[in-house]
């Protein structure tokens, strides 16, 4: 705990967003104030909604304050008229928390559309950084890896997957504490002269980096593999990649699950094995690690998943802390400033 | 059986490439020959081992005939140097037997670099084809789907992907007998408006297209599900999809083995479970259904995975004969000039 050097991080959290809104993310709150005293939280919901679920818990009252909020944003609105329309939104209100540095991180379950608009639109970009990349961490054999861009900017140029690259790279080494984090750059072979025309221009740009540990191309069979911390590609790329993730892993679990009923005899053997599988697979699960931040604005923007639980609240809001004690953003700020000067 | 149809489909097959090379091709086309008499394997590679490979088994020798091809192309070799330089070649001979109608496909768990590029090369486009797409079968809960393309032609055109979606429609529904196959492009959501430059180019191209069954845009997490038949997209988000469900399923697989021994209570139920949980794991391998088809060539050629058995082999080559007999070349070539005299 390290609320004497930095101080208390401050956390507006949507409290209307995501499939288990307002219960999971107020249980969220709770158990995260309860364990830490250097958080402060404010909920934002409708007031009425929100304090009846708080009602349930026990907690330090001056760690957790509603902030009313009483428009919601629709997972299906179309994110920029939602952004502009619904100004008392939850994720509204707590941009503007951000950008008026009222707090130092928003965290949501809502519509991503909404949030990374918002992002860009209210919290605004670090000088200097072209595009806000979303970065979530995937499951690997050996942990996690950065997926960075997964966003909603699709169509980039070389420079900006310069710029991923070195802002994942700082976040795997403060966030996740990973020394010297292997970065790699998504192609269609190892070798250097596949690839499409921005991965081909992109590569050298990398290799020329002084101060990213850049391993080379990395093949989309690698990744489940921990093959890299920071994975770097195009949005568009990106999505398919997590995407496929999510779908692909809960279609194999269910299909083994089926197989694992076909017969009386694997029906016992699921029976006994299931307990030791379960715990397997929750480890090749990313909601343990928190959600997704938005890489190079003036603040912290994470977003979790929309079937997020209390425990990735509560992870996400973590996260929150130790990106404000790390310094994350003064360390981007840093990092631009030094390569737009070799320039 | 349709032999008194179609006649003989004549077969040429590199019996020097992939992992089991010779072993695996040669027992797959002794499988062949010996279950249907309307095939003729011309068996490339090096005659003397290829012979001694033979000799092991008892089959029609009418139907199998060894052609000598001393050079062998290494996966590791530059794909252009390697078709120029070694004319000699398993795939290089095989590829010119089908250019001269010598042979009606070729078929190779070799080089996927040298066997892309020897069909664009050697055997040649269809005219009107602008650009011949590698479309491989992948697992799905219902099934598989077809993934066109994953070739070694990145940054396609919208007129590149049109033809896709009618390559890849003719294909599921005369050679895997799907009616009415379910036509749709990879995008980032569902919603139209999402998605990069070439893909929102695209969308209104295929909705115009009157003979497919364009069901418009799927996410990457729907392709396990079995949302679409054909799934459209560029070949570098096409090879990130192929390469990381076979990354991602062997993972997870493993994952799950290790879970299962990590108790004795749960290695019990492992091996009562064992045997249903092989067969559900075999259905979700796409292995059985034969190789990927490079589309679009005057002729057929055929790209099996690397690590091909015999089975697999056997497969490719039976999907050559159906391919044949459905006379998939004259449908493309009809689709296309009924297109061109659209414009």
């Amino acid at each position: 705990m390290q609320s004497d050097l930095s101080g208390i991080t401050n956390i507006a959290l949507d409290a209307m967003g995501g499939d288990y809104a307002p219960a999971e993310p107020v249980k969220g709150a709770v158990d995260a104030v309860n364990v830490r005293d250097d958080i402060k939280i404010f909920l934002l919901g409708q007031e009425d909604v929100v304090a009846r679920e708080l009602e349930k818990y026990t907690y330090p009252k001056e760690q957790i304050q509603v902030v009313h909020a009483p428009e919601v944003i629709e997972t299906a609105e179309p994110p920029v008229n939602a952004i502009r329309g619904k100004k008392q939104s939850s994720i509204v209100i707590g941009m503007n928390m951000v950008k008026r540095q009222e707090a130092d991180a928003f965290v949501s379950a809502g519509s991503s559309g909404a949030v990374l608009v918002g992002g860009q639109v209210i919290v605004g970009r670090i000088k200097g950084i072209e595009r806000p990349p979303l970065a979530p961490l995937i499951p690997t054999e050996k942990g996690v890896s950065l997926l960075i861009d997964c966003g909603a900017n699709v169509d980039a140029r070389s420079s900006h997957l310069v710029q991923f690259a070195k802002m994942g790279s700082i976040y795997m080494e403060n966030v996740l504490h990973i020394s010297k984090p292997r970065v790699a750059i998504v192609n269609i072979g190892a070798e250097e002269e596949k690839g499409n025309a921005l991965v081909k221009e992109t590569i050298p740009l990398l290799r020329a980096l002084e101060d990213i540990h850049f391993v080379g191309c990395i093949e989309a069979r690698e990744i489940p593999r921990g093959a890299a911390d920071v994975i770097v590609c195009e949005a568009f790329v990106g999505n398919v990649i997590l995407k496929l993730y999510e779908g692909l892993s809960s279609t194999l679990i269910g299909v083994i699950k089926k197989g694992m009923m076909s017969t009386l005899k694997s029906k016992i053997g699921a029976a006994l094995a299931l307990p030791s599988l379960k715990s397997t697979i929750k480890a090749f699960d990313a909601s343990q690690y928190g959600g997704a931040p938005l890489l190079g604005l003036n603040g912290l923007v994470v977003k979790t998943h929309g079937s997020s639980k209390a425990q990735e609240i509560t992870n996400a809001v973590y996260q929150c802390v130790t990106f404000k004690q790390q310094d994350i953003n003064g360390k981007i700020r840093k990092n631009i400033i030094g390569s737009q000067e070799q320039k």
